[in-house]
């Protein structure tokens, strides 16, 4: 409506949103960031599940804060036929649908994904499930942590016996942005084509594709990676060492000239050339001699010391950091990565997007307490009889 | 050219990477797998350094094979004019440059985004970075690991005293996907607008983003969230527990309605009501004890009979997969997820992209030796001095 859609790439644009949790809800915001409206479906009462994690922003979850500012929320109940022909009208009018509800929801509300295409031939639907549409597991229930076990990612992360899931919702993350950009690829298409587009997405898919080095090495090696705790199953020396101040330097090298320089600045010249170091494949079978060696040296520098001598030296290094030290990390204070979004409870930080063009406006939404713009949503979309 | 570059929704758009590694690949390779014509321009002799990781695949790394199918590889020596030459009028000629070479290559070559911007005004330029421009640590070299220590990501990952990186590399990955869909986004606005655009995409940032969640904790609550192995931080019931045939069972629930089902399920209808886990915030501050009653469950249990009651009951449930049983698992075979890519070796298997609409084609690209298409983009670029 107002000026808040009125720029950006994405300006004109109206997405629906029948979404939970964080990968709909993620993709709808990042496209919210570029400039399209978002009118974010939820059920009366309750709504996005996120919602109800906790309370820590002012009564809001620190999730549902993070993945819905600049969205719309219209507390539709799907089974009074009023509030379904409002939903019919605003994806009558609509350019994208983004749905991540359980396996055959959609279609419960007759609303098929080939019933909406066949009605809307411009609208792109994207069509969120855990394991796509056919094969034994087709009806399953997917979050992040079990597509993620599912798929592998936990068992090459931790150490070994000790499987872990990665802390950030990788499989959640990856299907959001893969949604995204799916999105924007049809928007593009559809600009010459004329046509939306219906495109399935499946979380194992997105993972498998993540996992797509690790696929190969079994594939064509017949090794299953393990997990190295803070290393790389395919790269060493490549971990985190303590130094003489008891901080956590993290190291690595990823190439053999690299390897070389390493070897200098941990005062070792000796084994640069050394044939059992050569190639990267020859360092990882012997990881534990390495790390013993660049750990030997971290140990009696203290972390300034080690960053500026590896700094000097052309080695990548950096701190092992906790989420508190994120939250003030120098590059994100220097840089101006910082903005402000509102709540329902006053203003919040949030991130600058990741990807913006220079040029393309930063937006300051809101995050809509469950249900803010139904009425507003009932009027612009319901039928006469339904408004009046 | 030919055939290859005839169909999909980037038909006709031309694409140069000055790439290594991982991010900057895998946006591109996403770029080739929309139909788009890709030209990797690498170091003469030894190119982009994933080539190096090792020889699984016929000779060529499992990294490097992942990420380059369905491109051109041009072995150009930048520090010989002609050679510089035929980059320049490479990217006359492109629609897209994304760029993750260290910090200043692109100055050193004269290739500046800002002179670059000024004398193509319809280039798409992604400028990846480790740590974006201006701050104290601009200048510092970047890898995935690096990335992911920095902000944080490693801390809620492994268990408490000992952080782990996530095994999927999700700084590279993530970073990836923001440049892809920046393009996507910029491609679409220049259909309007007639202008390209200068997009610096920092690796910080993208993982900063993905860590939204736990940000909110630390910015509002003043918690700083704690690995929990194979759980999440701020949900719990969450894990992996061991079952009676010595599998594991992935088992989790992320609202209140599922707690109470979950335990009907494990016949502690009792508890499904006690005011002590009542939402997900209490059940995290309880996450011990909620673990302990699902995994007694689980233990009496086969992964069988714990998944078809789970499913039952309307709960999420998983196995805990190694890399060997995603490269047979039932979902990837049953709906036909696997394409087959050349290699200098003969054909290899590679996932079908995640995100592709209903009739978009897969493409089957070729992964290129270093330098295949030298010459011909010699031919195709090279002033006539040069060419004769």
């Amino acid at each position: 409506m107002s000026e808040q859609y009125s720029s950006g790439p994405l300006a004109g644009i109206t997405v629906v949103g029948l979404e939970q949790a964080i990968s709909a809800p993620l993709c709808t915001r990042h496209l919210a960031d570029l400039g399209a409206r978002v009118i974010k479906v939820e059920q009366p009462g309750y709504g996005d599940s996120t919602r109800h994690y906790d309370t820590v922003v002012g009564g809001m979850s620190a999730h549902f804060t993070w993945l819905n500012h600049g969205k719309e929320s219209a507390a539709l109940d799907l089974k009074d036929p009023a509030d379904l022909d409002v939903l019919r009208n605003l994806l009558a009018a609509a350019d994208v649908l983004v749905s991540n509800l359980g396996p055959g929801a959609l279609d419960r509300l007759g609303l098929g994904v080939d019933t909406l295409s066949r009605d809307h031939p411009r609208l792109i639907i994207v069509d969120i499930s855990g394991y796509g549409k056919g094969g034994p597991q087709d009806h399953k229930r997917a979050y992040d942590l079990l597509i993620q076990a599912e798929a592998g990612s936990c068992s090459i992360t931790g150490t070994p016996g000790h499987p872990a899931k990665p802390g950030i919702p990788i499989a959640d993350i990856g299907t959001a942005l893969y949604a995204y950009s799916a999105v924007l690829a049809a928007l593009y298409d559809r600009e010459r084509t004329g046509r939306g587009a219906v495109i399935p997405l499946a979380m194992l898919d997105t993972v498998a594709e993540m996992m797509g080095f690790a696929l190969n090495q079994v594939l064509h090696a017949g090794t299953e990676p393990v997990p190295v705790g803070m290393g790389s199953p395919m790269i060493a020396p490549y971990g985190a060492y303590r130094t003489a101040d008891d901080q956590v330097a993290v190291l690595g090298t990823t190439s053999d000239r690299e390897w070389r320089r390493l070897a200098g600045l941990i005062g070792r010249p000796e084994v640069a050339d050394d044939p059992r170091y050569a190639h990267n494949d020859d360092r990882v079978r012997c990881r534990a001699e390495l790390d013993e060696m660049v750990g030997q040296w971290c140990a009696t520098r203290s972390l300034a010391d080690v960053q500026a001598e590896a700094d000097a030296a052309g080695i990548g290094n950096a701190r092992l950091n906790g989420v508190a030290e994120l939250a003030v990390h120098p590059q994100l204070g220097a840089r101006d990565r910082w903005r402000a979004v509102g709540t329902p409870s006053g203003p919040a930080p949030a991130l600058v997007p990741p990807a913006l063009a220079i040029g393309w406006p930063v937006r300051h939404g809101s995050v809509p307490a469950l249900g803010a713009d139904t009425a507003a949503i009932r009027t612009e979309f319901g039928t006469a009889a339904h408004t009046t």
